[in-house]
């Protein structure tokens, strides 16, 4: 998902009660999948504490979706890992 | 990572020129570098579109991290799925 490139496909979401035009080549049922779960972190972490700002908020987002990211993949690794090495015991037998 | 324990670890990170503390059970190290890959990501969309402010910017960049989330959860699931069915080939072998 990229945020400039004219001749892709444009779709509007609404996150925070801003609207975002997503400029790219993913499917608008999923583009507005992706926005509603950022909307529903934003608003998450605002209820834990309501002091951020709507900047902060959205980069405390980030933060923890990139967190997120980062642990399922040391978990896809290690499957991997496993995997490659059930084959090479496989081999070995 | 939460962002409101003040019981757990609290680490001051810098991203694109603010301030965060992030609490959380996770090392200093771990969320500094995932303030790091957030920052990154935050200037690579800066630089495809310069005329967004912060609050978007940060914003696209939570987008763009969840789209990568999924597709990452997509593949891990696809994985899951094919030992699974391997399993079952082999218990029928």
């Amino acid at each position: 998902m990229v945020v400039s490139h004219p001749e892709k496909t444009r779709i509007t979401v609404d996150i925070y009660g801003r609207s975002y035009t997503i400029i790219g080549e993913e499917q608008a049922h999923h583009v507005r999948m992706v926005a509603s779960l950022v909307d529903q972190k934003m608003r998450e972490i605002h209820d834990s504490n309501s002091s951020l700002d709507t900047n902060k908020l959205a980069v405390l987002t980030a933060v923890n979706t990139m967190n997120d990211y980062l642990k399922l993949k040391e978990e896809y690794t290690e499957l991997l890992g496993s995997i490659k090495q059930k084959e090479e015991q496989e081999k070995n037998d």
